[in-house]
């Protein structure tokens, strides 16, 4: 059975790419997108654009709507979409806790899935989970990330959430020598609950983060190259197709990908 | 609690490491060797040398046996231990279906655990694990493993079981392009169901493995190196740890840890 | 002193951001440019199309001809260009050796220099001669390349590109152990005179090659990543620059940056 | 012909590789050690020991001293074996101006070579070269060391010179963005001139570094993996051979290999 789709933020870089993987992908069929303005053709097909969410269900009647517009609009738009029966996959972090238990709540009386990823790249979700997991019996723990020098904030956004999902396996402690040294201040990184986080920053990089788990004689390395934003789109396919057979809110991809 | 701890094998190269691991853990009292030959010193400590199983668990009572001798003793030292309710720690594989099957019975008859690792390597054994969990979602996978040029069979133990483990999860394609060539023979490497597996030998390698796994736009490495042999130590901690909490057969490192 | 610079093909993926990379750079001045159809505005701002090159050096006199066209015109437009004292930096390969030798010697004649660079990319070529340079020392070498599944072709040319010039300085014997046996058929990858070559295909990849080189106890790993044809344009800024100082035909650009 | 080698200090830990690898090379003829105590039975072999150097040479003329002794004797050892006609291979640091000077002058006069190695692993004085040279052509550079958590100084003695050598081609500007923010302090790592450095400390590592460059739309990285110390041995045998053909003082292997 074909799954019903629309979108919401058509016209941004997510939303542009998303739009192009579902119309490609015969497991879907795109209904309508939501924009905040109207009137111009929409991709050459004829793909019906609404500025009213409650029109566009009403007319098109999706079963998904994929939310890749800004924070403040995306809970409005949960809420009318799980009030009318359509499942929400969104893509924006940015919810107040009040928020997200009223999402929960509506879930639940509505008894249909709805999705909140904070991170839609597969790969990265499962190098932070993976890193998770091992840091149990690795607790030797460093996390290099690597970006394009345009990124302003070290260290990156991904590089602290790995920390933190390693944090609750790891045995918190002291890495390194108990009489180490910086001899040139600043050397051993960033210093994480004894772990240490190091931020590469160089023209030609995308976004690549490497977590290295290490134990007597040995080292595991988990990294995760992103090389363009295409990476995302696997993780809203996995979500769109996951949410028609979930009726609880789900939050991140790790809770339905491992 | 302390754990009485005998082990089998206590000269060979994994032994010597074995010996000196449990000594150093304070967790572990370290109370006899089995040894085919009796009578020197061993280690300077009086840790008493026996050359009989039975006479050493009548005399020296342990609670687990860490067997590692060779394949042609280690089920019988199996058998007679579980016998007399100690808790067998095996490395050695090379079990017949039958030998398997015999332990297995003896395990639930006695009630009381027994582990069989092929690797001892944690790092290792993750890394296998962690692939075949990916590849459900990533399943582009190569494989490439790397070892010092004195290895003679390509490609490695470890790649084989590693491509075994990821094909459970993984749909079956071939991979590359459909119109692929090769200008030069084997330039793609090894073909295990659509999958390759890349062998590199080299003097200075120890033993190496990374596991590739892509999508559109992105890739996760996985990747294990193996320094010395000390990185099979904490998994020998490990198991004499887990096995006093266990009371059934457990294959493989990966049924205690994940 | 500002470099006056022409750019013929200025419509192709690499003439388009060779455009770019001049109209931006201010040590140059794009003073027009070569294209086989006229009249249509290009890039906005007044800079003059032409479809001969005689015309366009006669009007616009560039100090440099950009050449990034097919094969097939870029020996005309290089003669043309060096008879007129204009000097060519030509981002094709393909000449005959008999074209080679004409180019040499009109540029020997007019006594000004002319750069073809079969690969623009600086560290592309500084990978190659830095693994020329040390496989003299450490002579057991493996080559790694990992291309995007749409390449065909395996290994790629970088990669034999790369296996030659080693072979230039490196004693040749068969690595690996003598006894060496595949399990898997293609499992050692390629054989060029004894070092191996592995070729990776996958989706989510761009170009990457890795050059291992080891002795006993140690490995040397030389690594290029490209993740998009920007990578090119330093090779083109360096090539304009250099060449205003050669008088004579530069082949490759390992000849002026080493 | 056969090289008469002689090595002081040969029951240290490089001595006695040192001696290993000088035993097993055709090339090489063991001829005696010196050592700060005589008469014991040395290598089971018929070396003999001395405790003079004079004597040594005077009884069993060496044509090259390789001295791995501890820094207070190596200028007197230097010293003594060029007054004799025989050449030293150095492998300490720790010199004072002034002794270098009174090294060289003896070398000059006596018209034979004399090589003083800080490092004696090619594949490091390779690695530390090429980014050297790289540097010139792509600027934006951050070096990541990885050593055994055993290592009390961050960044490593190796990391500082490889940063001393790049100054050296590399124009030097602030890297990263003008606005870059450390949320978390240390993590953009050590400052040397605009280039980060990193440490990373982690048992089971032994002793890595890489060397990233990067330019628009691409990334060289030159990485060095020391997995033992017989990676010295290469550069040791490269030395004897190599000082056979010199009459200066090298300083470096860089200038016998590049």
């Amino acid at each position: 059975m074909v799954i019903k789709v629309a979108v919401a933020g058509p016209r941004g870089r997510m939303g542009k790419e998303a739009v192009a993987t579902i119309v490609k992908n015969t497991d879907f069929l795109l209904v309508s997108v939501l924009d905040n303005k109207n009137g111009e053709e929409f991709l050459g097909d004829n793909i019906p654009i609404f500025t009213s969410l409650e029109e566009l269900i009403f007319q098109t009647e999706p079963d998904v709507l994929v939310d890749l517009t800004v924070p403040s609009s995306v809970f409005e738009h949960a809420m009318i979409a799980l009030d009318n029966g359509v499942r929400p996959v969104i893509g924006t972090t940015g919810f107040t806790d009040l928020q997200l238990d009223e999402i929960r709540n509506k879930v639940e009386e509505k008894e249909i899935g709805c999705i909140i990823a904070p991170n839609f790249s597969i790969g990265a979700v499962l190098m932070m989970k993976f890193s998770q997991m091992a840091a149990k019996y690795l607790p030797n723990v460093e996390i290099i990330e690597m970006h394009h020098d345009q990124k302003v904030d070290a260290p990156s956004g991904t590089a602290i959430k790995t920390a933190q999902m390693i944090n609750e396996t790891r045995t918190i402690f002291e890495q390194g020598h108990p009489d180490e040294k910086e001899i040139m201040e600043g050397a051993r990184g960033a210093n994480f609950s004894g772990m240490h986080i190091h931020s590469v920053r160089m023209p030609g990089l995308v976004a690549h983060q490497q977590v290295l788990l290490s134990g007597e004689g040995q080292l595991l390395t988990i990294r995760h190259d992103s090389f363009d934003r295409t990476s995302f789109m696997s993780g809203i396919v996995l979500s769109i197709n996951e949410i028609m057979k979930q009726n609880t809110l789900i939050y991140g991809l790790e809770d339905i990908i491992l």
